[in-house]
């Protein structure tokens, strides 16, 4: 396995005047013969290993990083720790994941969460970009995260009895800019062609070199992305779903800010990512909202009757709307007759639900007298027309991908589908409105926090760290923002379930 | 060669839609390529060599850190510089010793040095280990020697119309117990038996990691000690000598505050170091000090008439006497029979040079009338029962040490004499005394300030680096300090030349 960092144990040779060299050079040679491979000891970190060492009578556990060219000896341990804790970081635009991890075992001991304090500067990345650009706002915005990480840490560890300080690794997976953010690098190239990252694998830094309240010497290992729009996130996907270690064709689908999505096989990979998220994700609804308690996440309407039902997340009154909710409720529309191919609201079938709001027209999902608050979540025309975009593009990115390869969705033995998204989607409905592709059920795995996950795996193996580090230079990254083709496609998609219907022959087409 | 800090060229191909890999992939991909080994950029470093990189059109100089196990980019300069500028130090108790160096051609562009600041917190090394016990002593001491370095950073920079940020690399030949009081670190250990230093062979630091007022990436090369009593400057003085790397049999003898004394080959090598330096150095004669203006360095004394004639260096008033001038007194106060075999004076040679002084007998070296400010420099019977203690180790520990590998001085192909000690002194008058064996004086050898060179040469050659770092492995050192042949034979050295004159036949023997 070889985790990202290991103890190594030593009972080294007692000094004496015929064995007289130096503590710390005793103890690299020790070490450097169970690591087999170069070790350092740097020179920050000197003076405590080798009291340390002294105090522990030349016997104990070296704590070792690998930094793959190398490895790096940073303290020392008299008596042999239970637990090894290092945390592995989902580093989201909205929100932060965290997971603790003993890496001893590689066992998960605890989960936290938080928003990212950078939404103070601007909800979407692209305001962040430009903030980043004032004066001191590159700063501001790194430690904005930074705090919130130091938060993560301080609650992972009051969990375990622990404190922050033993913590002795990071591993981030995050989108480009957020890794831009994170070490306070010029995000400024990333948005602007051609769309160039300062760095997409950087080297291990140390948590020292962030402020990151922990082990001062501890590694951060960052996810390599593979440019501006497919980030170190999809890396974890990758690694998490094990597409680059298969036979079979699969793909990877994780819908964040962007979908992003991977096709390959042990022996290739292609990829792409698109800006179809926002609306998936329940961020552009008005009603929209993250998956969490008093989310609606499930919709049913009986055709005939019009009658609705839902379910929320927690099972509380409703307080808005999440993305799986909200697919499940426009296939329900669709079926209900309620709107159109086009995705307009047809007031013939829109029955008492169907309200003129100051937005226009605007389906009551849950009326006020059910509501929390008694805020009535209604679905309005500019809801759906941004849904309708996105499902439009997600179709796009997917057909665009499978067919610069020559295949055919019928090739795919898996789609992963990662995130929240792929965890309370319904592939029933998302077939529906034409934003799957029309395969058995069985072919969609939905695989939860894939981002969070590979952050996992590298903390625990140097396979995986290998893996991820070659993961770039295997991948075929496909440019859509100039790609004509996808721009054709996108246009046919903007229907349910699609321009040309037999694409969905499972989906049933109403003439009106 | 391949220097510590190389300069590497890459025009890289522009970023493009069609290549957009990130600003750092790309010149790390280049660079690599050059390199032929693994390559990181630290995360401080990573904005500035991104930054220029990209100013620079994507073409230029890369600055790498040769680690041994790997290389590291620290810089990018878009235009190549006329020179690479990098400094040696020789880090003596006493003094400090520099040179700059232009790492791209290995020349030596200037020299400069200063009396080591930390003498104000004790002349000899224990003081100052004792000192750095104390609550900020360690702190103190690191400072004192730090701004010392700084100053001639500055000096040598002004001099060579560079700032000194421009300095690229440091290279540091010092005793262990200065390189611990450098690097602050906990000297304690070092002179308490078993004598073990904290670290003999420190990995690379970088000058921001010291305070060093230069390039914060400048890589900071330690030459390796082999244990407390034996240290960086003599490995730099066997690299200098090339004693390692020679057919024949050759001894590398260096006078600094001990004497320290290699003997050996390409294929061995064994060292040990004793307490002889001091009287040798000036250090310890009442009015004894370094080889500088003012210094006689030589004196002759006509043995039929006694009169005295001496020469100072830099050619004025004499104001005391160096360690070489010491040699040539003692050994001109034997030969004109004023002192006897024993080292005492003899009045009845004496004449009116002899003194009573309030230390009892004394030589009148300069009388007031012709010294600097009418101070007469007078020889005590003090100083030379130093001298003769002195005398008496520097042979025994040549003899035990030869012993030790079943040779004989006669073996010797050279006796190299690094530092002042052998700049200055006339073989002949140490063979008198009875210091150095009885060989032909073709076969001494003096080769000046072979610390510093040592230094000098470790950065201009990845080989001789690899060479320093495998010396101490190679070195059998031979501890005196418990060493019982060594004590008898101390007693055999009290007398001028010997107890057994037969070892010495150049030198007369008197009867009284």
């Amino acid at each position: 396995m070889a985790s990202l960092v290991q103890l190594i144990t030593v009972d080294c040779p007692k000094p004496s005047l015929q064995d007289n060299t130096g503590d710390i050079d005793r103890l690299k040679k020790n070490v450097t013969e169970k690591c087999g491979g170069p070790l350092v000891v740097p020179h920050g970190a000197m003076a405590r290993v080798a009291k340390a060492f002294r105090q522990a009578g030349f016997a104990g556990s070296a704590v070792v990083n690998d930094h793959g060219s190398h490895f790096e000896l940073v303290d020392f341990l008299g008596k042999k720790p239970d637990i090894l804790p290092a945390v592995a970081l989902d580093l989201g635009t909205t929100h932060l994941e965290a997971s603790l991890l003993d890496l001893l075992t590689g066992d998960v001991l605890a989960q936290a969460n938080i928003a990212n304090g950078q939404i103070e500067y601007g909800t979407d990345i692209l305001t962040r970009i430009h903030f980043a650009a004032t004066d001191t706002g590159l700063q501001t915005l790194q430690q904005g995260v930074i705090s919130c990480i130091n938060i993560l840490f301080e609650q992972l560890s009051t969990g375990a009895d622990i404190s922050p300080c033993d913590l002795r690794a990071l591993a981030v997976s995050g989108n480009t800019t957020m890794v831009h953010f994170l070490l306070q690098i010029d995000p400024a190239t990333l948005c602007r062609e051609p769309y160039i990252p300062l760095v997409n694998s950087p080297d291990i830094c140390h948590g020292r070199d962030l402020g990151l309240a922990m082990d001062g010497w501890a590694p951060v290992w960052i996810m390599p992305s593979v440019g501006s729009y497919f980030g170190g996130d999809l890396i974890s996907g990758i690694i998490a779903s094990g597409l680059d270690d298969r036979a079979g064709i699969a793909m990877l689908i994780d819908v964040g800010t962007n979908a992003e999505v991977v096709l390959g096989n042990g022996e290739w990979l292609i990829a792409c990512a698109g800006a179809a998220g926002p609306a998936l994700e329940g961020g552009i609804a008005k009603m929209g909202m993250r998956a969490g308690p008093g989310a609606i996440d499930k919709v049913r309407i009986d055709p005939g009757m019009g009658q609705v039902s839902y379910e929320t997340l927690g099972g509380g009154r409703p307080v808005g709307i999440c993305g799986s909710g909200i697919i499940d409720l426009v296939a329900a529309l669709y079926l209900a007759r309620i709107i159109d191919v086009r995705g307009k609201f047809q007031r013939k079938f829109g029955g008492d639900r169907l309200i003129d709001g100051p937005d226009g027209p605007a389906f009551v999902v849950a009326p006020a007298r059910e509501a929390a608050g008694n805020q009535p979540v209604t679905f309005t025309q500019v809801d759906l027309d941004a849904m309708m975009r996105s499902k439009a593009a997600m179709y796009s990115i997917l057909t665009t991908l499978i067919a610069q390869v020559g295949l055919e969705f019928t090739d795919l033995e898996q789609i992963f589908v990662a995130g929240s998204f792929g965890k309370h989607i319904d592939p029933r409905q998302a077939i529906t409105l034409g934003m799957m592709p029309d395969l058995p059920l069985h072919v969609f795995n939905p695989i939860g926090n894939s981002s969070l996950a590979g952050a996992e795996e590298v903390l625990r193996s140097r396979q995986s760290r290998e893996r991820c580090l070659a993961l770039p230079g295997k991948i075929t990254y496909l440019e859509l923002n100039v790609n004509q083709e996808f721009m054709i496609r996108f246009s046919g998609c903007r229907f349910i379930p699609h321009t040309d219907p037999s694409l969905f022959p499972s989906v049933p087409v109403f003439s009106d």
